[in-house]
């Protein structure tokens, strides 16, 4: 493109967005310095910042710039539910639903062997922990003296989401505890001749 | 989406990128936050660095960083022949063809009333004093004194890019200096069944 390291620098570094190839980036880093010089430095200044505020919440691992995100902090939420989502966007989704008004674990990730992501690179011990914690002697604390009494689990039905599930699934039940998972079925709205097979199936199977 | 006004301010900012909407943006900065980092910093530092350190080629206009690009400094460019094109972008692709020999003038943008972008707003007074410059007097110089002999444009065959080239040709007629457009045409290797009506008609027009 142009006759520019700086250039040529700012489309490599744009390249590591998700989802930008080298024409988006070299798009990109054209607009910004012909069109809204202080666009780019808008969006320096905010990835400095949340790269310096942002951490993991301590109860339910979402991003927060808090110890504990407004969520968990929420004294009106149910915390005897626990819904596990792979994403922050995927949690936002299910707040819209005004259906929920238990807590969260956001797993920031989901298993994916292929790519080499097992269970210790998403918040699976964090979760176990939150679950079933300790007791003063380090065992795990019985039935009764837990919090979370249902486990929900809202990854999505990806074959990477099913096996995150599946894998929270046997290793709660393991220990005892409740263990659901969001239903299967048809989509409201849709007319079933255009809705795909594996849905109508498990739609059929679970029917109530 | 998640607990923070640093991520808030982080997908607002990232929504000044043109083509991405606030879905891509809360996904941008959840990868950058979760996986990279270091990618987000890279992206902050290269925007500073890029923002301070590039302007305009004082010949050509295009982006960089010194006072005169490396095109319209190199020696061995035909000096006697100026392309106009709208963007680096469109400069890069006609240098690949490795056909042209000659200098570039980057307008950086096109006419575009329709979203307020007059003559003033694009490279094209630039273009005019590149072209026709004045001599000591502050007249015209003639056409034996001129460096540029032809000028061919190069703006691309939309609405605002023949619009462009159309004023430019007038205005640089006017001052009697010698205008080519690119041929309109047949792709190369496209089955005539599946050119558009517009392109036939004027690839019949200009037959040679």
């Amino acid at each position: 493109m142009a006759d520019s390291n700086a250039l040529e620098g700012l489309t490599q570094a744009l390249r590591r967005l998700p989802g930008v190839g080298v024409k988006s980036a070299a798009r990109m880093a054209f607009h910004l310095l012909q069109h809204d010089k202080p666009g780019a430095l808008q969006i320096a200044r905010a990835l400095d910042h949340a790269v310096q505020s942002i951490g993991h919440c301590a109860l339910c691992n979402t991003l927060t710039e808090s110890e504990i995100c407004s969520t968990c902090a929420n004294a009106g939420r149910d915390r005897s539910k626990l819904c596990v989502v792979e994403t922050p966007a995927d949690q936002a989704a299910l707040e819209r639903t005004l259906a929920y008004r238990g807590l969260y674990f956001v797993l920031m990730g989901k298993l994916s062997p292929l790519d080499g992501i097992g269970p210790h690179d998403i918040g699976l011990q964090k979760l176990f922990e939150r679950v079933v914690p300790k007791n003063a002697q380090g065992e795990p604390a019985g039935a009764g003296s837990r919090e979370v009494q249902e486990v929900i689990l809202a990854t999505n039905f990806t074959a990477e989401g099913e096996a995150t599930a599946h894998v929270i699934a046997q290793a709660l039940k393991s220990r005892g505890v409740q263990v659901t998972r969001l239903a299967r079925g048809v989509p409201v709205g849709s007319e079933l001749e255009y809705v795909d097979l594996g849905t109508i199936a498990h739609a059929l199977v679970d029917r109530r």
